[in-house]
């Protein structure tokens, strides 16, 4: 240690940013000087908590439910997850399998933390969430970065898990649909990749936290085609709880004691209010609010898809899911980066670049995000058209 | 990796569970049983979230105050939380320098991420609150458990730190008041201990999450003495939001930007709703309810104490804040962890054995926690006295 400079871990300076984070501080400058911004590069839904969770939150507090809960989870709250999968998939879930989190953030967290030892080896897609090559990363293990491409829809198959495993793999975490691509895993990948990462010993973790929000045929959830597999969840995006911070765990069964002791360590358990508040989520009301709002967001991106493609933005593969489009703007003859940077101070849009999603196509990509009005989306598209073709 | 068992990080085997845990689980079968058990292991108040906090809670939902926060936290309550210490404490903390978390919890996982290497030694007290160590060993570091004794108040200092900071050596984690014991570090120690730490090209890291829990002369904070020390704190314990799980670090100001890197990654922020009703901790209508309920645990203290010491326990130093006495109960000649089987069992009342604070000592101490009314209290006490006596 040197005495006199300030001791930080490696792993901070190995955890980039968001860029994202300073283009959202540089949007608010702008706007602050008057500046108008169509945002289309915030990844979180501009729908408010649905009403009945509302109530729910509100009732739980008049009832005086603000102690800790169970490490596990609200034991009510698990059966009602359980349930869902029953309900919309068909699929027998045993509840004691299910372990509710601080959000879908802990969820992998605590996964993570599970199965990666130093210097283990986790496989990813290459564009992907960027927080997940930073939390193996925590765990002093290696993230792996597969690249995907558009012939595989941006997404990892049983023969590239099978070409990337090596003697250090614990793990492959795919995500479906997956963000920045919004594209989806079909059963029969979910399955073989489930069943390749057994054989290895390893673990397939399933990231489903876009679940619900798929505008054509449903996702499958790995829970139907596999029980070795784990899966994440959250309350965060289809269900309309960002700020509460509540997701979930579906873990094999012998996982489910190992979580419980690192979630009574790390977490204690996650909020008591927020859990209570969660148990209006699977009344019908709240379910025809979220399906409203699920068609809202088709309609967006019917209205997005279409208009990024005329202004010669290339989206080879159609996103089903998320509310994401993963752009390809090479042709407008810039890196991404830079580009994102003047669509914003000239055109008055906000998108996020390639680079927060990893490294490969990284600078010819730009992720739109349509988790803003439609009119919005329309203003932002005669911006993007005047700034291009202007 | 062997294929068919199940793949483990190493760090699950060495992460204990809470053996309070296991207690409470024999307690609920006994009560199901129709025993009446008195619960003296408990460390959380029994009082719910005081009225002001849970209005302020039920508007921020009615106000749709549910998307995620910046991730150092609400502007708001970062000011209210430097307007704290300068109320209470006449200490004058820059606001940027906080950041609220999701309980304390999430405090000290910031913190040791950020300062913790693989195989990285921080120093703890033995005994101490038990996640300590697990959390250290979640970034692959090495607990490095001093014990602790009735001559130092069970707490370290700049003497202790001298003579077991090493060459891997990164931070002192102390804890004022401290967990099972109940004691405070007094004001030359903690500076001493914070320029012994910063010296050292290492940090001091003071868990002050008992705080306004003090029967005697208010604990010093650390922030009035040192600019370089890191402090945990929490809504749970004075301000009674366990649940909740809200808490926040206030850092050395270098350490600010990492930290928020390392939120926006691990846990994006702190819930919302929770951020918003916490506001309303710092009105004087809530704190006169805190300080009625520091009155409670005072008289529950004061009965307490001499209780368990007219029974035979050992309880050397009187502990000044917290909720907990560490009563030494060798002279009933029997190991901790099965006396405390044996009380449960016996006698009906729940304690919490030493060996879940540590080793030093371990085996001839219980935790009492009076985290229940006095009429349990006095219950607690006389079916005790049968039991030892009879």
């Amino acid at each position: 240690m040197n005495a006199g400079s300030p001791h930080l871990a490696a792993r901070v300076r190995d955890i980039a940013p968001f860029h994202v984070m300073d283009l959202l501080v540089r949007a608010k400058a702008l706007e602050a000087e008057g500046r108008s911004i169509v945002h289309m590069e915030i990844g979180e839904p501009d729908f408010a908590t649905a009403e009945p969770i509302i109530r729910a939150g509100q009732r739980a507090l008049e009832d005086g439910y603000t102690a800790y809960s169970p490490a596990l989870g609200l034991p009510a709250l698990r059966e009602a997850i359980a349930g869902h999968y029953a309900r919309r998939y068909g699929v027998d879930v045993d509840q004691r399998r299910v372990i509710v989190t601080s959000g879908g953030s802990a969820a992998l967290q605590l996964v993570l933390a599970a199965l990666v030892d130093v210097g283990d080896e986790v496989l990813l897609t290459d564009p992907g969430y960027p927080c997940n090559r930073h939390f193996v990363r925590l765990f002093e293990g290696h993230a792996r970065n597969i690249p995907v491409h558009r012939d595989t829809h941006y997404q990892l198959n049983a023969e590239l898990l099978r070409a990337h495993w090596s003697r250090s793999t614990v793990a492959a975490l795919v995500a479906s649909p997956a963000n920045p691509t919004g594209t989806l895993i079909g059963a029969d990948d979910l399955a073989a990749m489930a069943e390749f990462s057994a054989r290895q010993g390893g673990a397939l973790i399933v990231d489903e936290i876009y679940h619900g929000l798929v505008y054509e045929a449903q996702a499958p959830t790995v829970l139907g085609l596999s029980d070795e597999a784990f899966v994440l969840n959250s309350f965060s995006k289809y269900f309309g709880m960002t700020g509460w911070r509540l997701g979930w765990i579906v873990a094999p069964e012998v996982y489910v004691r190992p979580l419980e002791k690192l979630q009574q360590n790390v977490y204690i358990s996650a909020s008591t209010p927020a859990q209570h508040a969660a148990l209006a989520a699977f009344t019908p009301e709240a379910e025809e609010i979220f399906e409203q709002r699920r068609e809202a967001f088709r309609e967006r991106r019917d209205y997005l898809l279409p208009a990024l493609r005329d202004l010669g933005f290339d989206i080879p593969v159609t996103p089903q899911g998320a509310f994401y489009l993963y752009a390809n703007c090479e042709r407008f003859g810039q890196d991404s980066f830079e580009l994102s940077q003047r669509i914003m101070e000239e055109a008055g849009v906000a998108v996020t670049p390639g680079i927060d999603f990893g490294d490969f196509g990284a600078a010819q990509h730009l992720r739109f995000a349509y988790t803003t009005g439609m009119e919005q989306l329309r203003e932002g598209v005669a911006r993007l058209e005047k700034f291009l073709r202007g």
